[in-house]
């Protein structure tokens, strides 16, 4: 497979910062003299307040009040980057406690005030201790959030501080910049790509009546079609593509397409529902989200039938998005729509067992919930994805990503649907 | 490309367990009425814990003291499992408290005693606390990992609960049953057919000393060579084999090549060092890790004296690994060889800046560390990687994962190396 003219899934065309604003607003509200992030790469509050792609061991993030010394640059002692010193643009001076071994990358990075690597063979909970006495903040309330490591909590109240839990930074992720949309959309591209390659596998695949002795398979490329086999043609076009599916490629069929995660090995049988639901991660750390059903020669029973639902549901939930409607509403229209297809939307098993969206970022799940009460803004990135299912016949679901704006939404790329897969255009 | 003979990177060969027996010891010793782990699918003790590859929001493992009715398979009240009662065989009883949308998928993977669907709205924490409760641990000492969500400690401490930390789960993690490394050698094998795919293609590649302005570069399929454009093809393979690149694909050329994390975009260009890490995720959670470092045309100079010394290195290095063997004579006899062939081994900039290897399993970075002091053990997995580096001239290294036994030790997969890349029979 060729790799020429394809867009690389990271650009340069924003940069791509932390609003640390929210932050300098919370640390005033609560009168705390600092904020402490403690975690590892795999922690994705930390990955969006430093950009930085660290490690698996514990680094630290430390947010303070600005003081007057930031605005001149005269910031001796705490920090080996003096020339980056925007503090007084955000009201709150930014340190990252780099990891031993990743000075350099730290630097690159991270794009706030100063990049520490002082103590670097310290627990993170130790360097932050200590970057927040350089800052003059020797004792008072310093807001975590709730699931930081609980060592690092206690290190922070042995030097003396009292520890509270803050959701600043998750409600701050939940409103994305430009340069997140940027990014948000480039990945969505890419997974795009790989529902495309398996709609133009499903239709090339021919059906195979007698195979599996007598139980009839999907057949492709010289052999039976399972959900393994696609799954690799789907990752392989997200790797060409320059994100990585982040084990979130879920493939299921038949009664594996009812079950939300499936991530195993099941024989594709002519006329059952392939739901593929594609979730890659790009460079930068946003995720993409897209799903989409097909069945190879239906026979326009159960599948059919949820297929229009689902269609149904998909259009109502779309046209009740808008900055300042509840997002429960979106929830309710989707479920409303599904209920008078005949659906039912009360049980965990079967039929719509599911909130219709949530947010997407630096998460996979994040805020908004759809489920939640609360209103949509202006900013927003969250999925649209009903679906039903039923584990004697299959699972239909059809998702987008989406930016909320003030009148309505914006596709975050979009991709056709059909039950029948097609030979596209526009696919590879 | 096709996805034809490719053996799974998952395998049914050995069960897939996790191993009890040092919790139980572990809560012995220290008096302790249970055990609790609180995280999400990024926590490598969850997930070796539990074998349950769950979602991204948290859940909880809670172990106890095995009772006489555990045996008896009378367990009325404490889960919906009760045909798995083997908690007698390691004098331990786990539970999973599974997140909700989750419970099928955790019945299917996880190993142990229960179950448990419990007020799947509830923190973590509280729930990890119900099932202590429901165990007849109404108080007393708790262990739990360092590095648990400081909310779940708050909860167990409000339910009553002694919180004390251990690293008994880290530490049991070191020691390889043949079921991991049965896992372990089936992803490094695709790791190395994705190094093999990055030589074939510098192999393929030719010389423009005319390109870039005339700072000449390397190129392959009718364009420049990025250490993008060899990363995705790297990553393609991995897909094709049912591995996931997890992000570490880290590629480096010259200068990038220096840098130990470098995922980036660069030209390569002739002569200069193309520094390839490999470390894909399998699909039960296990990692690979490889090296191997090639230069197109190369001059003869500073990678080639580099090479040399890292191939030497290598060699004592293996030479010194045994069961029983202080881990860091492994690296002081790598360090002496690079320091006889005139490398610094004391910078952490130029030279032999890193370890010589660490232990690989369900995270990429574990126990034990070959700086350590520690004996190596039969059943340690540890990568085997000295390398050099200038970032004037570019890095060299050269990395294996091998498997530790009493006289000596074992390849998990073989790949030949050159610092000029050649066609190989066995690629592809």
């Amino acid at each position: 497979m060729s790799d020429e003219g394809r867009g690389p899934a990271s650009g340069t065309d924003e940069t791509l910062a932390a609003d640390y604003a929210p932050l300098a607003a919370e640390l005033a509200a609560r009168d705390a003299v600092g904020f402490v992030a403690v975690g590892d790469r795999f922690d994705d509050d930390l990955r969006w307040l430093t950009r930085f792609s660290g490690p698996d061991r514990d680094y630290a993030f430390v947010a303070t009040p600005a003081s007057h010394s930031d605005a001149g640059g005269d910031r001796s002692g705490d920090g080996d980057d003096p020339d980056n010193a925007d503090a007084d643009a955000t009201g709150v001076h930014t340190a990252l406690c780099a990891p031993a071994l990743f000075d350099e990358q730290a630097r690159r990075e991270f794009p706030g005030d100063a990049v520490r690597v002082d103590d670097q063979g310290d627990p993170a909970g130790v360097r932050a201790a200590a970057a927040l006495a350089d800052r003059d903040a020797e004792s008072g309330t310093v807001l975590v959030p709730r699931g930081i490591p609980h060592d690092a909590v206690v290190y922070l109240e042995r030097a003396g501080y009292d520890v509270a839990s803050t959701d600043a930074v998750e409600r701050a992720r939940e409103t994305k910049t430009d340069a997140e949309i940027d990014r948000l959309r480039r990945v969505q591209r890419a997974a795009i790509r790989g529902i495309a390659r398996a709609e133009a596998v499903l239709a090339e695949a021919t059906v195979d009546p007698g195979a599996d002795d007598g139980a009839g398979a999907v057949r492709w490329n010289g052999g039976v079609l399972s959900t393994e086999r696609l799954r690799r043609q789907v990752n392989e076009v997200l790797a060409a593509h320059g994100v990585r599916d982040a084990g979130n490629t879920v493939i299921g069929a038949g009664a594996t397409a009812a079950d939300l995660h499936y991530t195993g090995t099941d024989v594709i049988r002519p006329g059952e529902t392939v739901l593929l639901d594609v979730s890659p991660r790009g460079p930068d750390g946003y995720y993409g989200d897209v799903t989409r059903t097909f069945a190879v020669d239906p026979d326009g029973g159960w599948e059919r039938r949820a297929y229009l639902a689902v269609e149904a549901a998909r259009e109502a939930a779309l046209e009740a998005v808008a900055a300042g409607v509840p997002a429960s509403t979106v929830h309710e229209e989707a479920a409303a729509e599904l209920a008078a297809h005949g659906f039912r939307v009360d049980s965990s098993e079967v039929g719509f067992t599911h909130s219709t969206g949530h947010g997407v970022g630096v998460s996979l799940h994040e805020g908004p919930s759809l489920g939640d009460d609360d209103k949509l803004e202006s900013g927003n990135v969250v999925t649209i994805e009903p679906g039903v299912y039923d584990p004697e016949e299959g699972g239909v679901r059809l998702e987008d990503l989406i930016v909320v704006s003030d009148d309505g939404f914006e596709f975050l790329g979009e991709y056709p649907f059909s039950l029948a897969p097609r030979v596209r255009e526009e696919s590879g």
